[in-house]
């Protein structure tokens, strides 16, 4: 069953960037099943899901991250804590591991697959390191819009996190030299009837300055 | 209303990258609005919306951009064509334009708004011009992901294009030396019965393999 284009508008109003939990309601493992599922099945450029998602919930760790975090208390309130971190490079291990993914996964062999490979790398090849960790983490960042949006429409709310030190995030979790780097984090939860911000109004520029039909 | 967790995981495995579109099948006014209007309520970091989308509906625009496409058909087929443009940089008009837009709809005064403009302006001014505009291209990525999400929802077919030429589009789109550049393309509308792509088992790596627990 799919929503109604009005349900979806209450949804993505309804939701804002979530300043204060309530640190007593846990979302239900159900409904948080769903929302790792919506990070699975992320598209990303070819397939490659250069990525891993780290779900925090050692509050041992969380208070770790907490100042590495400006503080801001959704770190330590929120149910759940998702760092969302990109592959630093796409080399041909990745592609191989991915085409082989895929010919389990559609029953084809690998050989008949080797175009497609052969079509990844020479994409992959043409940038530099830098600028596929880059192209990695804009894929990223669609993960954390579809997790977004999946929790909005889910009525869970949530707040997407840059302002932390990603570097310091690597060393707490482990991710130094590991080929992942920490590109962003999101909380999730339910928002505290104390949070002012849930009643302020949504500012948006008008439609008119973003849009433009051609 | 919200969705059930079965009903968003049914939506987010009944999209696909969709390659080939029923060109005879439009999507509605209604629900086009909803879709835009998911774009321009897309969060982003610190709300800055550094962004321009493009709603390509002139035939003779789409057929110049199909070359640029690596000939992808989706881009003349596809009811709906949406370029989306990064900021190319974010400079203390862009933050004092957003703060001004702040301070209207939320009945603010701009002075009592001065500290976090500060907040915004120190934080860009840390970074160069080439990482503002990855910066702001990794938000327009955040951008895809709730369009492409919301589309799903709504049952509405996307397919998320990165095989474009940015400067090409650029050139097309009159983007040029306007402060803002292509970042990433989707096409949207209603799969073709004969893609057999909709079809295919979709491939994602096992969800250990990319959901870390701590």
């Amino acid at each position: 069953m799919n929503l109604t284009s009005q349900d979806l508008l209450s949804a993505l109003r309804w939701r804002y960037a979530t300043k204060q939990f309530d640190a007593t309601r846990k979302i239900s493992t159900d409904v948080w099943d769903a929302l790792e599922e919506s990070l699975v099945l992320t598209p990303s450029s070819f397939g490659l899901q250069p990525w891993k998602f780290l779900v925090v919930s050692d509050p041992a760790v969380r208070a770790q991250l907490l100042p590495e975090s400006w503080g801001q208390m959704q770190v330590t309130d929120a149910s759940h804590f998702v760092v969302l971190a990109a592959r630093t490079d796409m080399a041909m291990p990745d592609i191989d591991a991915w085409v082989s993914r895929m010919a389990e996964v559609q029953g084809k062999t690998e050989d008949s697959l080797a175009p497609m490979k052969g079509m990844i790398a020479g994409f992959a090849e043409r940038m530099s390191v830098e600028e596929r960790h880059a192209w990695n983490a804009r894929q990223v960042y669609i993960a954390l819009g579809q997790l977004m949006t999946s929790a909005a429409v889910l009525g869970i709310d949530s707040c997407p996190m840059e302002g932390i030190s990603p570097a310091a995030y690597d060393r707490v979790l482990g991710l130094e030299n590991s080929g992942y780097a920490t590109a962003v984090a999101c909380a999730l939860g339910y928002r505290s009837e104390a949070d002012k911000y849930a009643t302020t109004p949504k500012a948006r520029f008008e439609r008119g300055a973003v849009i433009e039909h051609i």
